[in-house]
């Protein structure tokens, strides 16, 4: 974003930090765009893998750390060619909706693993695809996508040759709600959702201008937003079929995802939920209960997902607070995580 | 806040800018705090009120405007001497719980009308008062106060001698819900508000340093806060006795404040919601319907609440959203507007 | 910048709030940018003046209150015609550098009173217009225009039929330095300036985008911007022909400039600074002087300009602050000071 | 800062992530400060040092933690007893100036090698550390003391038994002028810096509450700061005993500083700054030279120094911008590359 660089690195800048010999070798297309950029400054600093390229639609030519200062990723932008990217075993692909399907294809052609962070893979049912997002372009390898919400699937993203990254909302909020979901608890829900700015991407124009956004909070999305459906979909497949209502709104701050669920209970007398919550979590990495309501601070720049639940007595609905940084855990965080499992590495590799 | 301060005033400055005589000599009490301050502003910016006296409990000697060098008022703080305050006609007191009761009472002996910032006198059950604040200090008062939401009590609030201006998040919740719950269209209603950081005061610690608050977003009092009482008795004298959800959080920012309302309708198929919030505030000078949801840095410096409801099909609910700022139209501007119908003069006089 | 409008305005809102006939009938081109829509907002609220059209080069059609709902002007924005602008006595003209020129010669020559925001009739001498903004588009204006710093040039504003309004840096710096300036007293000055995103104007695209803002600060125009010569010209009409050196960096708040000047002192033992600062501004209605360094906050929304001055015995250098809204005494607000003066206006006639 | 804290970390947090046996066991003293608390999370994180106790003069028996959740430090705070201190091999102190150097002393008498975070060993000259911060409480201590600014003393500090780790300013201000003060070429200097809230630390009350400092920006210090005559005892130790303005402003953001520095040279005319300084810092870790100023957001939660060089024709003057994050390079970082020279590790370890 700034337009000062480095001309003084030290020659070890250069090199990627690894320790021994790479597992693969990564490419990572859509580079210039905020979640493309920290995926491919996650990879960079990666023990076990090895940057090979970073590609973007503009800007080519360009080192990455010009456009992104605070990251310190040196190689340069290339046009992507997927004939050239044989070289690397697998592929993180940071494409705006639509655009990111025929990418993803071609590198899948070319025998790559791939993380898609666009929402072109995450829809089981296309015709809710295509309601929300148009046509679907590789509608082939909708079939062997698999969800990437890593605690959830994570034995079959661990087998899988292309992973649908999940929404940032929809990872906060389906995290919040499992175990809920999976017990069968709710009988309908409200989701209060709040994220920072780097959630909208880096385009936007006035709408994100800082001046719009500065000393401003603001609702939208209020008649139908893309996630809702996501969302649904996911607590369906746990067994919460149920009324949904999910709102999000616009945080003046840069990275930082709270989701409000206030959830009315099937059985409102019943059992701890914390205790229901620290069970199912317990073996998680990057999964944390907290004894209050988290802030979104806590979980900056980390994989995290903090969550806090409280039964309210007197209208029978539990409160879940979920807390991630949206470009972490909400995006690249998880994409690495989910590609480390693809790749046989320990899960929690290069995000400690 | 700074430590400023102008030595170079014009003369003019050290007066009024009053419109002909003033109709009323106005005390303001506690005005060392944010929201006694913006009440001194206020008066003294009046074209008709004049402001008398200033006080506070701390700084006694202290200009306010070295305080508040954003104010512009140049008088100096006092001790509060009720003896002395009967040169004055009417007063705004903006004391913490508990420490206001005795100063109204003992302003109300020398014959001033009040508006009192607290929640001293805004619960019509003792118990409940007690519940959440301790024991009431002038209980007898109790019955003589009126509940200053302006839009709801504008009658009792021209006749009445002491008015118990409401919360901020009461404000907001209670304009955004009142058109459902006059109708009885309400089955429960979950709030999910957001303040900006002024709605908690000048005090505060850490917890209020700005390192604490930069680039953060938590929601607190999810065991409990002391405004969910005070909305739950408001909702049930406007007929819905419902289950109520109200969880705040606090925002990164000064002044503003946002009440996000899920309510789910008696009647999900009824009317046009549009059009019912549009007669039932189409006489409020201070009420606006927005045909988007607002953002909350539309109504900065105002004492505007802007609203916009809509229908949620699937779910059967009302989505209501309000914005005011919490230190107008949540605190100091409203008490001025209820002064104002205290003293005869236009509801809007020293707002616009 | 949001898109929430306004949809149940009292009918009151859509009339003027004039105090009496109207003293003259004003249109303001460009007011679709920052400075062009707080110009008529200000005409808006203005007791003696009429906004009779605003006009855009995009967005024709919509409500200015749409693209600005902090602001509260219901009219339309128009293509301009100065063919139809001849029902109006005067005009605040807010375009960009270049594209201002010929559109206030059009409105000169239907007779308007012009107040330029633009740069292009700031300078006496058009090499050095020339060299910063390429050739003058209107150079037989350049004679009859007078430059809109009010507290140097007020008699002559008086009497102006066009009046170059000054940058924001220049008016902070020269306010700031002009009685060191009007004395001889500068051997050379270092002017480090700081101000809001709002003086980069509307556009800016990534540069602006709140994530490159947010909690970063950067210094710009390090080789060399554009109100350097602007300064130096103004600071030699007063005597201070001396070396000048002037960075500006961008602070991530909304509205609000600090410029700090460190002047090396010709007579280092010399006099009380502070007296001939109060001295010179004695009857200035906008220029406050502080016994401490003013914080921008304190003017902001408000036509001030607050000046805090040092004498450093170590380094014989004068210290001074200048803080001001650079949207207020920065450009609009200066701009509406300005045609007061030349309307026979009291210069702070809506502006208090 | 927060009040929420985990209930479910997984059994590995608990355990420092070693890498093999470590080379010392560190005590962190004033660890609940913002600077003791990076402390204590940057040794937490290192790869080769144990942290072996966190200590504070109140919270005792809180996990650090719950006071930072935003680090994750499971590690109770303890009272200092310095007879148990005798355990570890190394510490670094983060009292306040004053009440440090007994605790130094202390500590040193059990044989700890120690980072001293305060100013009480700084100056070379007790009197002018006497005429800033007070008498010095260990004055024996102070010969012994070596200044800790790596890049300038960088085998002394290998050699030591206590580092005096310099004030943010210093820091910023030294290393961009280093280049030019060891040369000679420094006739004044004027330093306008600007710093985020957490320089101020964790005090402070209403002066550093949020409302106080959101959208301000505040000159401060402006009748001497603490910082300048150690910025000018280390500039007079390269060479440069010249004139010096210094004037630190308040930035509205959390973690980050820029020093804009304007320094007329003695040979305006001479040769090339950029490869002078290039050259100065070739074998540098932490320095890096940028082709254009950088904006501190670029080193925030990095212990990197970014500076940009470039000689002003008309004036004869260098400016020099230096960017930091004041908690790292600032303070606690710069503290871990001392101590990691003190212990014989690699300069860089732990802080990459």
């Amino acid at each position: 974003m700034s337009e000062s660089s480095v001309i003084s690195h030290q020659s070890s800048v250069a090199e990627q930090p690894l320790d021994g010999e790479p597992v693969a070798r990564v490419l990572v297309a859509g580079a210039s765009g905020f979640t493309g950029a920290l995926a491919a400054q996650l990879v960079w600093a990666h023990p076990r893998l090895e940057l090979a390229r970073v590609t973007a639609r503009s800007e080519v030519g360009t080192p990455l750390e010009r456009l992104y200062p605070r990251y310190r990723v040196p190689l340069a932008l290339e046009e992507l060619d997927p004939d050239r990217a044989g070289d690397c075993d697998a592929a993180i692909v940071a494409y705006p909706h639509g655009a990111a399907a025929p990418v993803v294809a071609a590198l899948r052609e070319r025998g790559l693993k791939v993380v898609d962070l666009s929402a072109d893979f995450r829809f089981r049912d296309l015709d809710e695809y295509r309601r929300w997002y148009g046509d679907p372009a590789a509608p082939e390898l909708a079939a062997e996508a698999v969800y990437g919400l890593t605690e959830l699937y994570r034995e079959r993203i661990a087998g899988a040759e292309l992973v649908a990254n999940p929404g940032c909302y929809p990872t906060a909020t389906v995290l919040a709600l499992a175990p809920l979901a999976e017990r069968g608890l709710i009988e309908d829900v409200v989701v209060d959702a709040k994220s920072g700015v780097s959630g909208a991407g880096r385009g936007g124009g006035e709408r994100l201008h800082f001046v719009s956004v500065d000393e401003n909070f603001t609702p939208y999305g209020t008649d139908g937003h893309r996630h809702r459906p996501e969302i649904a979909q996911e607590l369906k497949a746990l067994g919460a079929d149920v009324p949904l209502t999910f709102v999000p709104h616009l945080l003046p701050i840069d990275q930082g995802e709270l989701v409000s669920c206030y959830a009315r209970l099937r059985d409102p007398a019943g059992g701890d939920l914390e205790e229901l919550y620290r069970e199912r979590y317990a073996a998680e990495p990057f999964v944390e209960l907290t004894d209050q309501a988290p802030g979104v601070r806590e979980v900056r720049d980390t994989n995290l997902c903090r969550i806090h639940v409280v039964r309210e007595e007197g209208s029978g609905r539990a409160l879940v607070f979920a807390a991630i940084d949206n470009l972490w855990k909400g995006a690249s965080g998880q994409a690495v995580q989910n590609l480390n499992l693809m790749l046989g590495l320990a899960e929690t590799e290069g995000l400690e």
